[in-house]
């Protein structure tokens, strides 16, 4: 993996950190991946450690959770 | 401002992110600011807007707090 993979939910804070992660790193560098329309991501969000959503999951296998926007608990309902 | 600033304040959170945020931006991007060890830069950090540490504040003035290491308040006590 080389790639990091940013997962949100569309959420407001969501879109302004989206934006941010991709001014910082570059639209190469991050998949983007919207749990909240494509529900079928969210079981590889939760087995990557993602608890929360906006999170930045790093080529290295950590997650950064950033600000707090919503529970994945939430985004499942 | 063209580059972003990593505030935190030394906690194992903290050091964990400062090691993914230097490998995502590079270590030329971002500055380091430790306010438990440095706490005159306390103050401009809350007026940047930081509410916890750590924090990445983007070079547009965006703040994306990441994960929740310690509030700000328990940084100055």
């Amino acid at each position: 993996m080389s790639k990091s993979i940013f997962y949100h939910a569309g959420c407001p804070v969501c879109v302004s950190a989206e934006h941010d992660i991709l001014d910082l790193l570059g639209a190469n560098s991050v998949d983007i991946v919207n749990i909240g329309e494509n529900k079928s991501r969210i079981e590889e969000a939760e087995q990557a450690g993602v608890k929360s959503v906006p999170a930045l999951l790093t080529p290295n296998g950590n997650v950064l959770h950033i600000n707090f926007g919503a529970s994945i608990t939430d985004v499942k309902g």
